[in-house]
């Protein structure tokens, strides 16, 4: 075995034991063969790796919190405590812009909107494609909100970035590595959604996938994962707001309506994310849930929209960060 | 099948569709024979119930927050928001009086601390039994914190109850039916935490064995499920502070300890808590978290205790609650 | 550190490496303290166990496959396959006389049939009590099959012992310690349930404290483990069967009922557990699925049961056992 | 309520309770609005559809087994069991070739080998692209194997589709939409690797992508699911191919090797798996898996690979299928 280390560029260390024997390898995993598959050796029972695989997203190298700037004047990741508020899928230009005039007046800075919607089903509504990456344009013009929505599609990236300021990677394309690339190279900053049954490490380094294509506006976005619980439809995993800020100098965004799935527990989500110090919230608001084309359930009305934002001040507040 | 239903005491009711056929069948599960069986019908695809199974913890019959009473002066459920605090186990007198008395100053309102321990493995530290519990009555008389410990076996049910004011239930234990009934039956105030697999539906019909056996003091806790992440031991579902208020009048606590089984995580997951509207912390507290003789990783020590019992405040001031 | 590791116990030896030192602790942790405790310290990132915390399940200890000997000419975990069937409760004397008749007439050797019954709410039925066990052992008489049943309560320990085979601990229970000594001591075999979230250490922990409570007949049970998908109650882990072989020197028994919950992909895992070399199955039968009074859906009749025990003989055949 | 879904295009039918009422609605949706969004009313407790929503991979539609043709003379859900086998990566035209010549020898119909690979981190061999897709031509051109290969990009489908007999799409890019649709429209068979966490009904939505697209040679591939366990990489559900010989007519594959990350396990999985009805099996093997590019600990070498062959034949046989 120790010939077969020092082969692969480490250098062994060996400690015995009186039933195991234990060998340190050290060397750069990120720049050497991996040793992951020693353990094919009969002799060799396990292999356990004490490197950290990130690098660019780790707060090691990067002490200082990442301040994300979106358009002129919008930062994620400093003092201010900002919002993103929209329909799941923009529907029609009357819907927007309702939508869009009452989430500005409550206070929220970003506009997000689906134009191209990843569906369970083929037979679902898909979206409606560029035609609502223009009426999303349009209502950024109109109210001054910037505006977030998904990118799907690795031939849409430039098209996309044309028209959004913040790209979208959704939780069922967070280790689609050529979107993760393509999303990057448009220099656009980048949400990226943990994927359902993404682990804490996968995550990091999906966002590595960003940093490493030169593109450092990286935001990190949790959205529930799976778990066995049916009362909900995904479990939102708040510790991450803690962990993301310990491990990455990168935002931490929550999604509370994809997280849970039911518009009934969105407000207090987003009271827990906020005192936990989350940097910024993605809620789906509709004027009217019940005739929404898409995840009707999970989206609030714009009166509970409206009211949760006053509620969260004193919260925001208590955490140290101010609030438009 | 019109047949076989109004064999199990149901009133059928057929809805033709083009695919399928419906058939409501309208009674009480409670009461009758469960319908789930018809599956075994080569002609039944699928049985789905509408009716809830719990009804004593539900909140449909009892609208108000139920406020559970321990010892003098305290309410779990009420305005005022309660701390429970000490150490996973009980190890010695030094230990816990040196806890108690700094958990105390720092506005815990009960002592917690296992002399009866559920260990993995059969060579691990299982408590100090008796010994410990006198520990506990002692750490009481000197500083009138009132004390909640674990109750893990049928058979200690009457002595345990003798030292404690609330008894917990683990979750290990938390389907341990004969184990509930015991509990139920000493009167005392029950903790139950939720099993690491299970749905909320099954915590609260575990609740309801409390219940049905006479026992209104019922509180519920979350400590976190399992689920494929490693980065943390468990995944605290912050989400069943809504849920479980919800869906029931018991009061929610939160056990951010177990729930993460990492120290360095405990301070955000209170904040959460608090600001999401949970009833009562209970936090796991070490002079020397080092040194302790079970589950280090995750207890605070007192300086780190005092220091969140403090930032809590204005938490819990923005969630309309009081905190001593 | 070193200090640290030293006083409790261990060798320290260091490996300094350009990001991290690693430092190995030589010593045995079930006789030790633990060294989890150490993460607790600023300096210390991970603490990562080499060695195996399980010990008599262990097959490094003990090369040959355990045979568990019941009753008279019964072995499990040698060359024979051997079926354990009948109903989930024990209803009346003529559903289960019926069904102990039918399912040794096909070939099995062991009759199961649930007595005490943990059920997830108080208002579904629990079973005949010691009645049920009466019963059973009246099938037994009449049938010449043994008796496999549930040990609910450590209370029952003895009484169910009086007749039962085999104590069979269920997955509710798998890490209700208590109760896994108490069965242990009654001296019977037990055959001991996955847990529904236990991980395969934890599973071969719990069995440690069969073993080291003296009792050497232990049988491991696997019975699906809870995962998001609801197509399937639970999600038989087949696995298990390689797994057990290799860690352990216990038979390994799966239950393809309670794994998936549904009895038409009953004949098919029993096929698969079988070419996958494990000793035994346990299979819900009854009479009358349809009518029974609990998991009717996972119960096959008395003809699939037949049909089942003929086809599975060129799987028996083909893994090297033989089967009556 | 009544109006509102007549308002969506269907036919209320109620049915009323003591507790609650029900309401049925009869149409398709399919064809219409979503009936799910109906949620958002407050009177609303919950929708529970009961049509299926996957209709072309139905077997609802299509009682035959699908046969897919690959090549010239492979079948894939016919009576003949199929074998696929190759490295994890391709590496070299002397490991690529080496190991088709001993696949083919104990009987592989198909060449698996990655060309292009998705790497959970930036930094780790992401495959040979082209020069990889050459190399795997050359082997089918000298053994006389088929060649399935993973298609990672939609811009790189038609260039795959020239090099491959099928293409895979792999578990993470399972509801990568946009690249589902792109694999179909090659025309090409299509083999479709389960999602991490997807369940059962989505990946057969998934599957109705494809057949939606007008390609109906698809093939399903369990290749394990993400669970708590951490023992396995992936908890292989053998309950899947029961489950969609059920639900569809489409050929049901198994891969052990990512299925538990261990090659160890591999050979117990494979019998398992050729047991319960499956298809053809997807199996990695490598002349020397300890040096390895990519997922050493889950391949095989030639030899067990080899033995492998052999003993799967009495398992075929008794599953009444072939075997070369």
């Amino acid at each position: 075995m120790i010939k077969e280390i020092k082969k692969l560029g480490y250098q062994p260390h060996i400690m015995r034991g009186v039933e195991r024997t234990v060998i340190g390898a050290i060397g750069d995993e990120r720049k050497n063969h991996t040793l992951e598959t020693l353990v094919a050796w009969p002799q060799v029972e396990r292999v356990m790796p004490v490197q950290k695989r990130y690098k660019l997203v780790s707060r090691e190298g990067h002490k200082a919190n990442s301040r994300i700037k979106i358009g002129k004047d919008i930062v994620i990741g400093g003092e201010e405590f900002v919002v993103m508020a929209g329909p799941c899928s923009v529907e029609s230009e009357k819907q927007l812009m309702t939508t869009a005039v009452a989430v500005k007046a409550a206070g929220a800075k970003l506009l997000r909107g689906g134009a191209f919607k990843p569906r369970t089903s083929p037979y679902e509504f898909q979206g409606l494609g560029e035609k609502g990456l223009k009426l999303l344009a349009k209502a950024r013009k109109e109210t001054g909100l910037a505006v977030i929505t998904e990118l799907l599609s690795q031939d849409h990236a430039e098209m996309v970035a044309e028209y959004a300021d913040i790209l979208q990677i959704g939780a069922r394309n967070a280790q689609n590595f050529q979107l993760l690339i393509a999303a990057a190279k448009t220099g656009r900053p980048v949400l990226l959604k943990r994927g359902l049954s993404m682990k804490v490490e996968e995550w990091l380094l999906a966002g590595e996938y960003i940093l490493a294509n030169n593109n450092p506006n990286l935001l990190f976005c949790e959205r529930g994962i799976r778990t066995f619980e049916t009362y909900t439809r995904n479990t939102l995993d708040l510790s991450t707001v803690p962990i993301i800020k310990q491990e990455s100098h990168c935002p931490i965004v929550i999604d509370p309506s994809q997280g849970c799935g039911r518009a009934d527990l969105v407000v207090a989500m987003c009271k827990g994310a906020v005192a936990m110090g989350a940097d910024s919230l993605l809620i789906e608001v509709h004027p009217n849930p019940a005739e929404a084309w898409s995840d009707g359930a999970q989206q609030v009305n714009l009166e509970i929209f409206g009211q949760l934002m006053k509620e969260l001040k004193p919260f925001a507040q208590a955490a140290g960060r101010t609030m438009a």
